[in-house]
């Protein structure tokens, strides 16, 4: 960082009284992760981005200039928080189409990235010390931001199929004022598990009778490569009790921030409101460019390719993992998404231990208690993306990895 | 906007429990004004956008094509949620250059826009129920934001030459936990008034002796088109008191959401932290298309080609109101920034009630009520924006304003 000269002084002296809020830090994985990101001689299993070579960077190229140049007003000028109409119609008809999410009581607000729709969803839904229940293991970034409004969140297990039904019942009948339920049916962040259609019906049966809200979170819905789309549970929800939140991330880009949620009028007013605050609205560039970008090519191609570059990446990391890793050490499979989720058989070992000794040996991952929804526990897993790294990278990372686990 | 199709259900039975914050919305004057931009029929005195006949839109179509083409990756891929390094040193240099803001112990956060800038510090600041002491009147969205805090706003009243110190130290002793006292000493929305040097340190002075912080907002310091630019608060800011805020979207263009903020390592930590739940980090490519374009042009001179057009534009508004309004309506001259503020002689006239009147005939403000910290008061002021209406607008609308008032 550039030196700021003038009188130096380094240190201040003013003790800061933060919000009360800023005490809920928990571990900082999201942190982590990001630190690694930048990089270059480590190889990249901690993160959760694309692979940047499926940035369709020349059309974007071309694309970007048409607007500036035949629409700089427009373009360049404040405009309104819900959103660009046209990429919120897009939105809308591509999540009903994909996955049957929406109705007519239903409106679609456009978000910096999905991460802003959990977050100011969150904000407009808790009270200090309400319950958010989550899938456990879940994102850390979601949980940071929900343990950030002080609530408290509450793991339900995440299985083969989905959420323990059971506990998930059970913490809507013993937390304090539970208002959503917050979850990943596809490819869950991290473990890469999908919720069966049968347990999403269940799910919503089950809030809909404690009236508890959902908050369907899904980044990654698009990027299956085996088996059959199922459903969102946003598409039983003729209550309005969903709200349903996606992001063009993980389909055109991550570093544009471009997201959006679907749900019932009422709550996206709120919504609304809280953006206009928050940022005033998202980059409109960037709305309509990903507006023109995929009215302006084969855009299920485009994913297609992407789809297809994963699903070789996943197999090799698979094969890698279970010819080298010892046996003992399970790996759950993925048909989609961006991770795969192993588990040592001790028990009691804690994976945030061995991340500093493998990141010395070039390979990172992120350790399991990153995700854990009650941060007092720790984790016998990790997750590993990949995604990111090159299939050069995955057989290296793999051997280092397996050297140092068997 | 677009149906959904299948089975039509227009209304949602479900009774949300939003959270508390959502109780707390005062007068939507920031959506009343965002409702009225898009109607191109009506004459825009409401606004606070830019004339958009000054946003650089050919150079920065080219640079843009430039950045995607030749460097897609850090342009497209997920970034650190504490900006993109050389947008905040040249963030940092500038505001130094400036407005002497800025030391050793000071760091860099880019935010997207200078609102999300002011919201995060009330976040990680604010618990329910302390106190923000702010200029009266003072920025709808930031007194918006902290209400949305649950927290207490109270106003002290602005003066020619700044705050009433009497009303500043008053709320300081007697109001419960004051987190920080906002202000906008240059061209302050919506009076247009500056504050003087010697207030500037005054305030400074009087925060320092009851340890409260200071969150200075600055979008318009650079738009000074007559008299001599006057050092921020933040150039006083030995003990690291103050949090700089400003925005590039007064001198580039708004719809970008590009902004900074500039304070004490110890509260940008904060601010990154909760930034990385709440848009993980700000749009990277226009991070780099600022930068860029800031390093290609000649800016000082792109900011006074600004600085002409809004000088004219203000002169015109100010003779035009001068000439036709009626002498007892008081209009407070400005120097820069983007609004002039008017005050009718009757202090029972509650102007809201004259703004459906006069839209109605084609031509809108934003009334003064807007503005007011006490959200159960009533006032006999309104902004005019000079910026966003065209030499014609002005005089046309003028007209309209004076038909109506005298």
């Amino acid at each position: 960082m550039w030196h700021w000269g003038g009188k130096q002084i380094l240190e201040v002296t003013m003790e800061y009284k933060f919000s009360d809020k800023v005490g809920n830090k928990g571990f900082d994985g999201l942190g982590l992760m990001m630190s690694y990101l930048k990089n270059p001689d480590i190889i990249p299993f901690a993160g959760g981005s694309p692979d940047s070579s499926v940035f369709p960077n020349k059309k974007l190229a071309e694309l970007a200039k048409d607007i500036l140049m035949k629409n700089p007003v427009t373009a360049l000028q404040y405009n309104i928080p819900i959103g660009y109409e046209p990429l919120r119609e897009l939105s809308a008809k591509r999540s009903k189409e994909k996955c049957g999410a929406g109705r007519d009581f239903d409106r679609v607000v456009i978000t910096s990235g999905g991460a802003q729709g959990i977050d100011i969803t969150a904000r407009i839904l808790l009270n200090e010390g309400d319950t958010v229940v989550a899938e456990n293991p879940s994102f850390m970034g979601s949980i940071g931001s929900f343990k950030s409004f002080c609530a408290n969140v509450v793991g339900a297990e995440m299985e083969d199929d989905g959420v323990n039904l059971e506990q998930l019942e059970n913490a809507f009948k013993i937390e304090k004022n539970v208002k959503f339920f917050y979850c990943i049916p596809n490819f869950n962040n991290p473990t890469g598990l999908t919720t069966s259609l049968e347990k999403r019906k269940k799910i919503y049966e089950l809030c809909k009778k404690y009236g508890v809200l959902i908050v369907e979170d899904n980044p990654y819905g698009e990027l299956r490569f085996s088996g059959e789309a199922i459903p969102s549970i946003k598409s039983f929800d003729e209550d309005g009790i969903v709200i349903y939140v996606s992001s063009y991330s993980k389909i055109i880009a991550p570093g544009i921030r471009i997201g959006f949620v679907i749900a019932p009028e009422k709550i996206t007013e709120e919504i609304v409101r809280v953006k206009q605050f928050g940022d005033l609205h998202t980059n409109v560039f960037w709305q309509m460019l990903v507006t023109e970008f995929v009215n302006s090519v084969d855009f299920d191609t485009h994913i297609d390719n992407i789809k297809n570059l994963y699903a070789r990446k996943c197999t090799l990391m698979m094969s890698e993992l279970n010819k080298k890793f010892d046996k003992s050490i399970k790996i759950a499979p993925a048909k989609g998404g961006m991770f795969l989720w192993c588990t040592l058989p001790e028990t009691d070992m804690d994976t945030i231990e061995l991340f500093s000794i493998t990141g010395e040996r070039g390979v990172v991952f992120i350790p399991g208690m990153s995700f854990v929804t009650d941060s007092r526990k720790t984790s016998n897993s990790f997750r590993l993306n990949f995604t990111m790294p090159s299939e050069e990278q995955i057989i290296k990372g793999s051997d280092i990895l397996s050297n140092f686990f068997n």
